[in-house]
């Protein structure tokens, strides 16, 4: 009997599932957008009927799941499954994630937040294939990691352990983060911080052609347009504020790096998340500013890369952690 | 037969070795100020012959040590036992301190950092125990960390891991770490920030009684006369510099507990180092600045607090080292 997996991403903005093999290949997988409108029990039952649905149709049996794995956003204590926070689904305030769907399923689930999720999932099919101790840091909306140390998942006492986004590397910073804190690195260098800091740069007299475009095309400029397509567009087009706003977040990066490397030091760090689509010279600066940091406290090279699991790492790295605990 | 450990500090300033009980007691001890003009096969020999001393003047043969460990300053590749780099110490570059001490011992030799000996110390002997995940953190002329997962150091690739002391926490800062890099913690928190950090409380208009004071007393007012102690002496005068600076390393020392937070979400930091000797007012700022910046994304409650091995922190945790590795 072959045997296969089932994960489960649960997103803010978006649900994905899909069956993968044990290589990691996705054999079939859904992506619904309506969830953020349903309360916590309407969405279990959008997993549980979209889960039997894609193995309806791809003709395998439940039997034939080694596990079904979750991996999903907000806040999650991990040893009892529960999701404490998630702020885009309000429903799930401390909901017993696990033991919920756990209900509907022979076979075992296991549930971990998204970072988690994908961080095993690239060092089981991924960027991080051959290293035993990696640092997953995805540069999104939001910063987050997931820890791998001797091959295993590092999660700490809570299951709250790799958020390398809330520390602080800028006390005195002008910009807050969503969680009320000063400078920490989602202030400074995620794609929720773009508008701040994109406002910031106009107030000190930058120029910003892209936002003048804007401004012309759509009658006004709406610093709510500012997100990490409008930056893309902006430093291949030149534009003087969106050159600028990469090369800081490119320093704050690399930081992070360098700070996850002094206190973990490990193999490697993968990279991931929509902010690296900034392209090449992003990923190469953040590795020129770790380096430019390390220098000779480096003994032994640390492999800078970028995730390798693309649109499908969040449904295979979900997938993945049924492996990890097996 | 009874079982004893040894255990050797090798500092920068000096040198402490100590025979110890398996529950933690330390049984006879020597510490010595001159190695640090030795060279190193004069460092061994005298690391070497105390040891022998100590057993033939405690009534201990060889025989009943379970082993020797050795906790030292500088950088260490673990797994080779070889002594990267030892400011203070000029003839241990790349020095290959585990084997040449074994060649001397028919019993394990086992050799790590100081940050890390002292962790494993509280972890088996003092504040640390009954927590499998901690972080010792000290605070002295510099700052350095070990780290404590499920009952074991961890210590990472090179074996460098736990380097709280070097992250960046504030890259604009006008402090240098001595390594070269603006910010890290021990730039802006330390003993050998000092200097710096007073100078730039004076030139900014800040009056000290201290400084006068000593000024009148001596003639003069040199920098470097101050330190911890200096501080400590203006703190409890109330000196209005001196008052500030232990607000200011508060502030950061809390910034630097509450980043260990985030990324190890252990159940307890241990605090220890010279500074910590500025008092209950101080520690207490640090606790109060982390729980400032952790609010609500602590959902567990961390154990802050103080070292307990106090002055036989460095022999005590050398010799647990060997228990360690058991």
């Amino acid at each position: 009997m072959d045997r296969i997996l089932c994960g489960v991403d649960i997103g803010g903005t978006k649900l994905a599932i899909g069956l993968v093999t044990l290589e990691g290949r996705v054999i079939d997988s859904v992506t619904l957008y309506d969830h953020a409108q349903k309360d916590a029990q309407g969405v279990i039952a959008e997993i549980v009927g979209t889960v039997r649905e894609l193995l309806e149709r791809s003709g395998f049996g439940e039997e034939q799941l080694l596990g079904i794995g979750v991996g999903t956003a907000g806040h999650l204590r991990f040893r009892e499954g529960v999701l404490i926070t998630m702020s885009n689904l309000r429903g799930f305030k401390n909901y017993p994630l696990r033991a919920t769907l756990q209900s509907h399923f022979k076979v075992p689930v296991h549930v971990d937040n998204d970072a988690n999720a994908q961080a095993y999932g690239e060092y089981r099919y991924g960027a991080g294939r051959g290293f035993q101790d990696l640092v997953f840091m995805t540069v999104s909306t939001q910063i987050g990691a997931g820890v791998i140390l001797g091959g295993r998942l590092f999660r700490g006492m809570t299951g709250t352990a790799g958020e390398i986004g809330h520390t602080i590397v800028e006390p005195h910073s002008d910009f807050l983060c969503p969680c009320g804190n000063r400078g920490c690195l989602i202030a400074v260098a995620s794609g929720v911080a773009l508008p701040s800091v994109f406002q910031k740069k106009l107030d000190a007299g930058m120029r910003s052609k892209a936002a003048e475009r804007a401004a012309a095309e759509r009658g006004e400029f709406s610093l709510s347009a500012v997100d990490g397509a409008f930056i893309k567009q902006g430093l291949d087009a030149g534009d003087e504020i969106c050159v600028d706003i990469v090369k800081d977040y490119s320093d704050y990066i690399g930081i992070g790096v360098y700070n996850i490397f002094q206190v973990f030091n490990p193999q490697a760090v993968v990279l991931g998340g929509g902010l690296l689509n900034w392209g090449n010279e992003f990923f190469d600066r953040i590795k020129v500013r770790f380096s430019s940091l390390a220098r000779d406290m480096l003994f032994d090279p640390m492999e800078i890369v970028r995730e390798e699991l693309g649109a499908s790492a969040g449904v295979v790295g979900a997938a993945s952690l049924v492996l990890e605990e097996a």
